[in-house]
């Protein structure tokens, strides 16, 4: 039985902890993954952590997980509110995926309040910042077990 | 310092279990009081759980929360969806807020998509069944910490 | 096997023959309810006919109704245009519902031409005066039988 | 004076029996010609049942209905979604007009929300069935009398 | 050379001077093409003047128009606003056409303001009631010396 | 001859002093309520100065100002931008009414450039602040004259 | 009796014959004026026959037409599409509007297919040249007589 | 088992060849025809061509295939885009209906961009001219192998 | 210290008393322009009371105001609807401005709800008539003390 | 003379046969090109099979295609929808285009019915399944001959 | 040859320097007229250098550029989103045109994010204060040259 | 200090002066480069002159300007449109952006008329063709200064 979740990060969030640090929060992606691995391995999971700057390395990836893992995080950021080819690949994933985003995308601009991932998504968890990973972990263990 | 989490349930939630449980599960709104209760303590808050199907009780409830309150977890249900009043309650609380909802808004019909709430919460967590309500304390602790 | 017809009125319905007469008639909510009632009763069922203001009590009443009740007529008025809580409510329903209003909403202003219980209901009936409470109730008559 | 009830009937509603019954029920249209026409005549009318796949013809019935009919009910069907010209054929007729239709076209595709001859009837009733073609025979008795 | 003036009168114009007087005048359409005619005449042209109810006949007559006609007038009523097939027919006339409107359109509905017609013809005329026909024959008269 | 003004006060008005002074001022509701008093009482006007969260009672009040006051001045906050109860309650009542509100809602959200109640008002005042309540009261002064 | 008719023309008019000939003809503004004004003589009226770039000014002439003349023609151009002070300065004018226009607006770009004139003109005329002018002064003759 | 494939053509297309040949190719409806029949003979099946400017024709033929065709081809021209009688006819047909445009309509017109034709097919092939109706005929030979 | 209150009127207001009374009430410009001077003098202040159908002079006038004037009264007009040069010049300006409107313009067409001056003014009075000047005035005052 | 077709897919396409098969049908992408190529081959044309989930890999083969293919055959899949780079490139190719896609995308989600192909195709063909390409090679063949 | 460049500016742009700084930085319109003429200069150009508060103005001075100028530089400030008057007199304009804005309009309200002018001139300059007049000089140069 | 300014290009622009001359010019991309180095070097810069069809591959570029550049010119061809991961990436980088068109987009399809660039950069430049990149390296030149 696959044992790996998969946390998937899309564009610019390699930036993170420089870039507007007043919307995103002072942690480096780095930051984030260790405690997301971490936390997952007290959950009893592996923890796949990638980030890609290409909807296609992102698609690919998500048919990756797809085959191998047992559950899905995903921060498509910019993706989240233009690829639906991203929405495709998540489409034909069976474990639960659920959608992550460091800020509440509802008090931003109005082309951030729509993301093609949530219509695919099990569950949505926006606003909490790095923190939500862990959420989204605790919430994958929940689903899965 | 005040130590109660709020935790406001809007509309027809008094109806979980009976209510389209392919929607909402089939777990009752006490069922889920008591999870919730047990986890906040295990946090070290009071808990303060209940459910109205008044949107002015709603409101009333909100300005006790920030005035007595440690924290504010809200689920308004249909009134998410309608209410201005609801959001200018929450606007004027200074605690932080965590939006729950149990489905997937975003994967139902198109008026259930934009939450007033969202706009004024500090994070949403929806999607997650009751499971939702955990990981909002959760986050409430990490906020509040 | 319960014997009930609920005939449920929304905001301002109180002020029938008075308000308006030249949209919503002469006839007082008291002389519709006991042309209701009789009819009603012509067709084997007792009728409980209330009318309220308040968008909790008629969500409060609709799930009584649904519980207790052999058949629903609603009309919501203002409630039917602003209203997720309402239909909520109903949808969670099981016996048939009815929908009726006095005017011909689709004659007047466009944002009465969208009403949330019409979706949720099994039929409607609108712009035929007292009269289509009488309809309405010779409706449930056939869905019920 | 013309004792004559117009019942008109649009496009596709001789296939009623064998088209979607799940939608439109298993009665054929001359199951409910049958039955109108007997409970008009309970009524004192005479009946003038009538279905045609033309928007022409439909306009020289209702323009015919409205010199020679003591009132008309109409089920325009598709022509109810998109004829201008069968609404200003309704809007010259000076007996009462009831608009019918069989399945409730308020929880179906949203192109057929809207009807054209909504705004130029007295009432409206859908949803109800072959029944809602009596309903509209007790309405217009109620509104000539 | 042809020298006949294809005058085409869509829906309901059958009905002038008994259907909404306030609206489209008192004339009669037999007196309006009594005057069109004689006033053609003057201007050394035949006149073709006729009305349908058919969508399917205003088509045939364009592309009959198109075929022996000198000019084409036509006041397309409902279909004006509904129908591409009528646009699809002018669009393939060589001759001169006049659109003409007995009402001014644009003090009604909103659904009147917009005219499939206008779009393919050469000019438009509108509310100067039964006298828009002459002025139409004297602007075809120009266009056509 | 009634004598009395209502000025009913919408949700959250409640909290005003403590609620986002920057955009609503640092007068509580009472010292409002004290101004607008006795600046009635120069009028030669009785107050019924009231404040509710729910839709309901502000429906009810208006009702009761209809029957026995001789003017009304409303500011219905959240309930002005989503309420229709409140909007046909206020339809229903002959004597003048004046809208207020505090903060000039054209320069805030959009969904609060649009208010029911101004529709059914004889005048709007806005963006005044307290001294709005006043000016109103001169308002309803002039039109009883 | 006033007898004279205004003809009032608005911006760029002044540049026809220079100003894009495809659209707007070779003809220039003088040589319009001359055969309007020859043939508003042979109806028996006087021509006042202006254009203006300014906005104000065809406001005023408006006016002045309002109390000084028998009939309006105007050509507001590019103001039809933009001006409510045109639109208001014509709505408080008794005698008869008619609206021209050089080229057909519809066929144009969508910005111009809206005209405020339009609204509160007698009649439209468009799409036929300078004709259209002298197509004008006979309606004029017409709705005078 | 029925052999024969109906091919049914909407308003003016009988006159291809000679209408905007830039758009709808130079060969005539009869070219087409025979050139159909030819192809659909091969694959063994008769062939129905027809060709009608009305829309109540198109529905009764579409019913007539539903009983009698193997199999519907079906280029509805200016109906694609106004009939919703055409859109029901269509969705009560058993077999397999492909849709077809000589034009690619997507290049054209923002109003022929949809087709109520298309939800309601199997496939759809456009802008391929005269030699759509052969794959259309192909296609249905394979759906119905 | 400058003590002007400028007064400033939009196109066709030197029509008041004439132009559709039932709207704007019977008195004159002058009138109102007599009763407001002589509130301003009860205030302390000059009025510079001025009306034009000029946008560029309405412009030239605020400019003038923002450097001379101790407040401003805007009464737009149309240009309330259509200018951004007019509300672009407010902008500019430091001193209080309340907009004023005759009439209540949310009674009104559309295309008069938005005004582009209500989101750089203080506060809007509307509805009011004549007295909404002398209401302004008492504004100014208040907010200038 | 290039005799090459290329024949290029976009995002997921290689997940046939796995993903959403009631959609997609059962067939593999391999089987799909296998019988592309065989049919090619007796049309007489080599074939450039390729897919790809990057929007960039596809523009890049887009313009490979223009310098060195004789025809294209493109699914761009989710790109269709989405991406204007693909449309730039295309559109800049000299050789026929035909669109295919796999089911009929005006039975989906609305965001599919719009395809940024479509406009710089020659033809679309769609909802024929793996077929779908062979008719698009067939078409080539026609095009190309 | 005309060697003037005519650099025409529109509404509140008198007010450079003094207006909101922050937005259109602190050069008044002499200081910007001063650099760009001596640049002009240098590039072998006489300058006029207007600016003006009036729609008609503006008309008229393109009218002149139009006739005089063997360039037009134009930031038509407010007018460049409301005024279709200017548009018409630029695109009578046969000289290249270069639009200039001080502020980056798509930074600001979405009203300023359309621009009349933008469809009608060669090309675009915005957000580089008063260095874009001298880059529309370099940009006509190049272009007249 | 950084002295390169990186000259970012889209989609498609290697196909400059092949594709589509009449829009986009007859330059090469080569011959652009070649000229805005050259002009750079006058200016006193470096210049890292790409281009890419990857929307990945031009974040990271952007990324790696905003470490390494003094400046950025970007034109995003088709990502413009469709990028919000292009956006991020830009809103994150500190020095000077000026975005630029070759063709003036706001001539072209409405879907062009948006740009997701426009809003994150400091100024835009569009329709003067490759000058308009030297007119972008005199902009950064006075910026950086």
């Amino acid at each position: 039985m696959p044992k790996s979740v998969y946390v998937l990060n899309g564009p610019n969030l390699n930036m993170l902890g420089q870039r507007e640090p007043e919307i995103y929060g002072s942690e480096s992606l780095d930051d984030i993954a260790n405690r997301t691995k971490k936390h997952l391995k007290t959950l009893g999971f592996d923890c796949e952590f990638r980030q890609t700057n290409s909807e296609a390395e992102l698609v690919n990836w998500i048919q990756e997980a797809g085959r191998d893992g047992a559950g899905l995080i995903i921060n498509a950021a910019a993706y989240s509110h233009t690829s639906v080819a991203v929405r495709d690949a998540l489409s034909a994933v069976a474990v639960p995926i659920i959608e992550v985003h460091l800020s509440n995308i509802f008090t931003r601009e109005p082309f951030r309040h729509h993301s093609h991932v949530s219509a695919v998504a099990k569950g949505v968890i926006c606003g909490l910042g790095a923190h939500g990973y862990l959420l989204a972990a605790d919430a994958l263990k929940e689903l899965i077990s």
